[in-house]
């Protein structure tokens, strides 16, 4: 066979499929088996399925089909605490002997002598300087060097697996699910750009130009002789609560027409994605599975979710329970 | 035929394709007919040739192949000003009736008279002053339906022609070979990111998410009870010149392979691509064709090139000529 008659033919049968295209994406609805048959699931498909039928009155072109998740307790466990926040008091515990003044310094004396309580009373500045010290300072490429090494031995302290291990396995096959529909989906999360992007590829299947995070200034500089980017003690962007629609307008320049959040921080970023015109997903996971993960809401210091609860049924946003509507919640262990 | 043969022999028939790929490659350096068979020409397909071939010492995995081009002369005409300048020169004449003082007031008043001596008098000051007066105070929404409006009607001064016709033919084949050959095309621009979004996508097939450049900050906040992203007069970010690497790393998280520009304004975004570790292509469109186009380099207010052309030869650059090296210019008249 020519390679023309090839073509042809390819063209042909690629031409075939596509009419069986609704089929073919039923079928994928079985990609969702750590899903439970429950409502929530069922407004998932109903909504992929009228935004990418040709013809529905919802449906939306793929260039269009842009979905948003928040990471820390959307796609990973959030508790005890977040999972940089750990990354940051262990890299103080590392970086601690070349400070011996820390010994004797707030907020450093609290982390190395573990006395969360001290921390706490120092607030938001107190962490902030923590995160300076701990993310600051290194071109762009060793940080994402020590990230990685980080994630590779750090466990979590509850159920002693590396934190990667502890995504949500449902929300690995929804984006999956998303992708295979034609869905571009992309990470909007308070936590820090560049620790996002060490993993996201690999574990999500979100490349780092579709992470849209925190972060800090970097400047170019010639260091040695050669170019580099340097991470600088400057905070430039706070991707939460109402900075995520601007993250997304800058990263993205599309408003969304699916956002997964689970927390009051995502509450814009719902808010202006189903705002929008035409058919529209946002969805909240409650963490309400003490057993399997932790249950925690309206009191939580970290993935707090109290607006959110109150207001998802006027706002028709559907909340998932972690309990009801997800029948695995980690992947197994190896 | 079943769904499962049909899937089974479009399987085969993929991977036959596959085993073709140097073939269809080659059959595509014909997708570049507007640049002749020049040393340049050659460079471009012997580096996508080398990065795309399996098994070469140079091969780059398709995630990796990020591209990234400026715009104002190196995708689009920048003579005898930036296309965006005279959107803002425009726009200012358009607010005059609602800026009644403006007629007295600099810079607005030079803008109203056209007096382009006390407008450059005015240098980079009156410069951000019109900025700010004509890009910002809007919603983001609103500012995309006026510069699409300016553009469906704005002509070129001296070819008659609309902008977005003014656009290098040859650039195009060559974004359009790229992404044939599996890369990613970002626009990184000194121009604003909101400006460019409106017409990147239908004009380069590059999506408003693959889009980079400088902006304004904006706010998100209730609009008569409708969320809304507000657009502020306030600097947010310049994507020009040790900024363009910068930009990269925010939106991107990749260092690109292949770089191309025109001006001073592009050379850290080429020194930060080229000096990356395996193969890496940096390009700088040279402005030596007054006849179809401009001639222009050393010494132009728009798009200076000078340390580009001292340092491309050691640094292996490659300097396009526009006279040489491109068979045509624009695309045909409609």
């Amino acid at each position: 066979m020519n390679t023309n008659k090839l073509g042809s033919l390819l063209f042909a049968l690629v031409g075939t499929l596509a009419l069986l295209a609704p089929s073919v994406a039923g079928a994928r609805v079985s990609a969702l088996p750590s899903w439970n048959d429950t409502p929530a699931k069922q407004r998932i498909v109903s909504f992929v399925q009228a935004v990418t039928t040709a013809g529905s009155k919802d449906y939306v072109a793929p260039a269009e089909r842009i979905a948003v998740f928040d990471n820390d307790g959307t796609l990973w466990t959030e508790q005890p605490a977040y999972v940089q926040l750990a990354f940051a008091l262990d890299r103080v515990k590392a970086l601690a002997p070349s400070h011996p003044e820390w010994k004797n310094t707030q907020p450093f004396k609290a982390v190395l002598e573990g006395d969360m309580s001290a921390l706490a009373a120092g607030g938001e500045h107190a962490l902030l300087e923590i995160v300076m010290a701990t993310h600051a300072g290194t071109t762009t490429e060793e940080f994402a060097g020590i990230v990685s090494d980080w994630l590779a031995t750090a466990k979590h302290p509850r159920f002693g697996r590396p934190y990667t291990e502890l995504v949500y396995r449902p929300q690995l096959e929804l984006m999956e699910y998303l992708r295979a529909n034609g869905f571009k989906v992309f990470i909007v999360s308070g936590g820090g750009i560049e620790f996002l992007r060490v993993f996201a590829e690999r574990v999500y299947g979100v490349p780092p130009e579709q992470v849209v995070g925190s972060s800090i200034r970097t400047k170019y500089e010639l260091r040695d002789g050669r170019p580099a980017l340097v991470r600088l003690p400057e905070i430039d962007f706070i991707d939460d609560k109402a900075g995520k629609p601007v993250g997304i307008n800058q990263h993205i320049g599309r408003r969304p027409i699916l956002a997964f959040g689970n927390s009051d921080g995502d509450f814009e970023m719902l808010e202006w994605t189903t705002s929008g015109p035409g058919a529209r997903l946002g969805l909240l996971v409650h963490h309400d599975d003490a057993t399997r993960e932790f249950a925690y809401d309206r009191e939580s210091s970290f993935g707090k979710l109290a607006r959110g609860l109150d207001e998802a049924g006027k706002r028709g946003w559907v909340v998932v329970s972690m309990k009801d509507d997800w029948r695995a919640v980690f992947p197994p262990a190896h």
